[in-house]
């Protein structure tokens, strides 16, 4: 595939925060990965040395904004800074896993936007495009004036539940939370599903009152969110499911933190499996009944149809077989 | 109250979307409506002219940017930019229904996010602060760098609704669609009350196929949303929820707009009563059982804390007698 | 001729205020007219889907602000928005009616510019390059730092009234108030006739006091001007100079808006004949002796010269055979 | 009259174009002059200190941007720099005479804006406010987004020639061009004068052409425009006046520049008298038939109420005794 | 000394990276430390909330930016955001210690100049002024538009040796490389004493063949330097020195880092005294021979004198007994 | 060569300054230098006609900001500005000496920094890239937040030298003041020579204090400095080595200037040669015994790499026989 543009000034790097996905990019791609040094010095302080020219290239720059989230989006923000002064042409971030996405309003007096200021520092430092994976809230791509692609994971999950038979009314996607929702409703029109949710008296207080909305007895239920951190909140829910009468529980989530040791947490819940996406490169254990579903393949697409100008909206559907 | 700060140099403007909350706003702050005349040219231009001075003044502009939204909006934008070269100190807008806020996503390929557009346009012509009511998604404040305050509604309702004694087990509290459970959630905790669900399997398509996530049967139900555009969300979630054993149904939204005919609509509805604020001024008929509740107070309030450097917090928490 | 550039990234949009203009621009350029949906919302919201690819385009916005002018102009402003966010390569708009443009400075205390407030969001909406027609004021163009072509109609009009042997001591154009002056200058040169100015003893107040500074007896005169909105400044002009002695009258102007019944102040009026280009299609009357001549084909060569990066220069020159 | 206001933390500073305006304006209002030094280096490089703390204090900058106007305009953007890093609270700036006014559209192709220019350097340099006087367009307020005030020098000149009782149909106010009518219809109004235009056949270039448009025979005559640079556009009036039967000339201009041996060209001329305002303080040798009526007392009651924030509205009307 | 400006909104806050020397600024100030959450989720994600209003404040946000740098400098970002939107009447940041202050120009191709990068960052989050201590190269306040004080050590260890009697021909001052000679140049006037320095052959690869440009035989030596990092630098220096004959040798830096072991590689050098201010609360290891002098009765002068708007001159002179 | 990128859009203009440089570059590069009139009227204000078109094209700009800087430095924004106007693709300056570089930070209290704001002006006025020729500090590089392009001169004075035999232990290679010492440092390391530095105690006080640090008697000493301004850094200098013993003296700079009657200075001195580039045409008297080294050729050859998107690390490098 790589004849079909090799001949443009496109280049492609990855920072330090997850060079697998970068890696699987590449070669999908067929976009070689560029020469950069990322070190950190002693007191902490970040150098980068891009190790070839940029000058009058199309540069795209692969970095996820996980743990350590600060030095990464630092990374990151010296490495678009480094691009502008050494003349690219262009300078589009491929960030598979947005962090700070969650703080994208006040939700108490004088609490900061965090996810507009991460949007406002990254185009600042000269960001032209922003191609990213299921953000937290559609909204914060209006926080960005600069095109902001951002590519959806449930097309990927409905395929593997498909693909498993996990379909019709003896399914119920659940939403852990009264928030996210729209992502159960999305997976469940693929899955011809009904949906329920879990909700909690006291919103971010004491989480043991936690109940059903919606049907679950005897069901198969698929727990889905964005983000897998503590585990807690799908451990959560499992429990409050299992107790509801569902028959089996799955969870799936674009972004598996497995922050905080989720992995106990997870592993002593009674959830069968769990999907994530291969967005972030965690430190952390992962949890044994945990399966990959690699994104690189749709952002390798996305990448391509952007630097070969063709319309990103093919990527967007899901075709049914 | 006025003598409080009348020493200080606040002047208050009201444009000619909503002048009645705008009287109320200025009876309650004691702070009275500057002069000011907007025209409309027979080729639709508006010619705004200040009638007295505001060189060194704080300016509070009070516009709602409902029907018709684009003059109102130019309105509001050229006050601004009179304001700013006739060197006022600061310039503040008081919008109580924010318009084009439900477009603050890409939902299909190549929409564009009207709502961020309208914060931009604000912010270039001269805003350095915004004093809104319920805005449709909290995201929104997100859409500014200025600072937002975003007063609620829920309080305002609850406080209604506790009073004729919808509390309890008996009610349930209804998102008639699957986003704006939030705004449910919140009503529904004040008032002890659980919350159902109006689900639809298409989500902005064919809208028979609704039904009830939750429990609603031999229940009060009160369906709550932020915006009452055409009455159609509404009535067609009092006809489900009716066919689902719900007693007696009640609707509350923040802003009523009443297009299209929805007096009508909702007429021919099973609600028994609406409720919503005075934050729009509608040219439209509104349907003989709709009660108002006025945000005056609370928004004449928030003027005088804002201005008095006070803060806002305490506006904010609802107090449960 | 389309051949010649067809193969280049070049889309050609019309919003809805003046489709006629833009369909004969498309056939005189060869450039289709891509396709896009402009709705308004009964709430009066407006709502755009750009239902064609623009990724990487060079995009062209056909769009006059004339009346409905705050609906056009959000029209406008939704539509650069839309192609921003779809990855255009550059979007260019093409007004051949600038609204506004007569609120170009502060004539009286606390007055907004709104010219400037319009340029203003243009630009920050990410307008690229503004093409337009004989502004108000030749200064407007430099409201904006971006590329502007204010392309001329007195070319237009020198070659219509040329042809008719409108030239020569015969002839005076006429400035029907005392700025404009340029305007009836520049025509006269064309066709080597005198100018005369029609002044006013108070300016903006009692209009009655209007008297004739040149000589216009035994005289065809021509008045022109840019805007002919309500008709009241050219009959007043021709009423004038019918009692100064002059011997037949026509009116040209620039922009044609007929607003507030100026069809039938002019059909009152001793004008014989009345010319204006085409760049406002009007929802009012017309009266019955106007003759438009188009601008269409004048604006699609500058269009093409643009696209094609060859100089606009040779369209501003008037050849006399 | 420094007491009212002495306690306030205004500063007072003047470069070097004008010190005479600015030792006026100082005595007029009661501030005295801040120090600074402004050195230039053998090399031409400006070097400013400012000696004595600005921080937290309205610093005004008075400062004409005449001869040698780039060399003024640097020092002007120097000390802008210089109070914003050493914490001015606001740079407010006082030009007299407004330099490059003339260059504020674009005449030919791939001309340059240069007023736009300037103005865009101003504001970038981080200026807060410009005061000003007769602007040779009003447009050029609108190349600034900071409040403008634009003082009027005709009441000056009215108040002058009804002094010298030089009003009603004996006499006649004569623009030297056909633009700038607008001047000369402004103080016709207050002498109860009719007005009368030197037209050329050909814009910008063969001058011998000129002839009058208007009467003004055996009418005393008083041409006027805004700058006074060469004198040609004066002298030449004049003598087309004289032809024509003017009985006496008298010539009025706001800027007195005298450049390029100005003096000989009017001395040569059938112009009686000639009035300048102190905006320029020219190195060139000046007419002996000019009288320099000051602007100081404009300025610096300008000064005081913009500082006082009382509006500036009394000092644009003239009134008759 | 509160009393003096208590009535004035003025708020001190410490982020946590030094949390000692705010402490002090704030005893020494009499201005108490306002109440501030700072947390850091499992995830890596800050979380900032301010316990009291900031409303029409003043606000002061003591940070230095030290290991962990990123961390550090986020925690500061997202706080200034947090007050702006709260609406802080200004935010102004103190850096003791400013991170990143070295990489300040391209060294070698395809560099980024991150020094200015932190400073577009700080601006666009919001800052409004920066006070700091010893920058690295004084240029970087050029990287800066808002006003930058930049507080000097140099009186504090001139002060401080000059107690000690170390003046005169029997000291050098010794800059360690051949940048930064100029703050070796300002400690040496003040003592009275010559200078000397460091020089490499090759600037930034083979350390061994240092060598002294100066005399040092004899006399005890002061190496002066801003930032000690590794200390490697000093102790290399020392080790020149002492080969070179010097009798005793001293080391002073501005910034104490101690990273990388420093305490190790300076306790085996023979430098005998340490002095470094308390600008950097380093979690190494610090050698014994270190003495802190601090800084913070000079920068809490510094913020009195901004905040009562008077000059911060005297500051920066030493006065010799 | 041109035939190699003839057919891309590439424009080389130079303005006023230094033609001689400019028709160098351009003979070297075989770019023709387009047709740009550059007028000043009497009164100073300077006028310039871009005399082709530049729509779509790549412009480079040539001007040194030398005596007299003002004027160059607006001539040079002006046709910036007139360059963005005529739809220019991008504009390039060439800037071979940059005036103003020296005032790069603040040295005393309230003092502007002129460089930054230079550099603010340009990017303002809508430069896209700089070219320029060794920099005064290279920290001026970080003033701007586009490309910048920083030639070295050491280079070419090192070819030079190297010719002329001027290697090892004989030679010294001398700064003439304690900053600046980088540069000496760059020289002698491709002579394989040792450095000194001539220090002053009072450093911008009196000069006659200034002594040797380094080892001079019996050696060669080339004087090198940036800029060579009087002529008085580089006499003195040269004195205080002919006292120390050094057996010839040479001086060289980038920039020459020969301001202030330098060339009677430097004859009077004990300097034997002075080497200096071509960047800056003196209006003054040149010293007898200085020889021009082209800096044309190595600003061609970046000219040609920036527009091919070629690389500039290699002109960076200086190559040993």
């Amino acid at each position: 595939m790589v004849e079909q543009y090799a001949d443009k000034p496109i280049k492609l790097f990855s920072l330090t925060s997850n060079l697998p996905i970068a890696e699987k990019i590449s070669e999908v791609s067929g976009i070689p990965l560029g020469k950069v040094s990322c070190r950190q010095f002693s007191d902490g302080e970040i150098m980068i040395n891009i190790e070839e020219t940029v000058r009058g290239d199309d540069i795209y720059i692969i970095q996820s904004t996980s743990f350590p989230v600060n030095d990464n989006l630092w990374e990151l923000l010296i490495m678009i800074d480094a691009c502008k002064r050494a003349s690219a042409n262009s300078v589009n971030v491929v960030i598979p896993y947005f962090g700070y996405a969650r703080q994208d309003r006040i939700a108490a007096s004088r609490e900061p936007i965090t996810a507009k200021l991460v949007a406002n520092m990254l185009v600042k430092a000269g960001v032209d495009r922003l191609l990213t994976l299921d953000l937290h809230a559609v909204q914060v791509q209006g926080f960005f004036d600069i095109p902001v692609d951002n590519l959806f994971t449930v097309p990927l999950f409905a395929e593997h539940y498909s693909r498993l038979g996990f379909t019709g009314e003896d399914v119920v996607v659940v939403s852990p939370k009264n928030s996210g929702i729209k992502r159960a409703r999305s997976l469940a029109e693929v899955l011809d599903a009904p949906i329920a949710i879990i909700d909690y008296a006291q919103d971010d207080a004491s989480r043991e009152e936690g109940y059903i909305i919606g049907e679950v007895e005897g069901k198969k239920a698929i727990i889905i969110d964005d983000i897998l951190n503590t585990g807690k909140t799908f451990a959560e829910a499992a429990k409050i499911l299992e107790r509801g009468g569902a028959t089996d529980i799955y969870a799936v989530a674009s972004h598996g933190l497995f922050a905080g040791g989720a992995a106990d947490v997870l592993e002593a819940s009674p959830i069968k499996d769990i999907v994530v996406t291969d967005s972030v490169l965690t430190k952390e254990r992962v949890p044994e009944n945990v399966t990959y579903l690699s994104a690189a393949d749709l952002i390798a697409k996305a990448i391509v149809r952007i630097h070969e100008r063709r319309p990103l909206s093919p990527l967007f559907a899901y075709q049914k077989d």
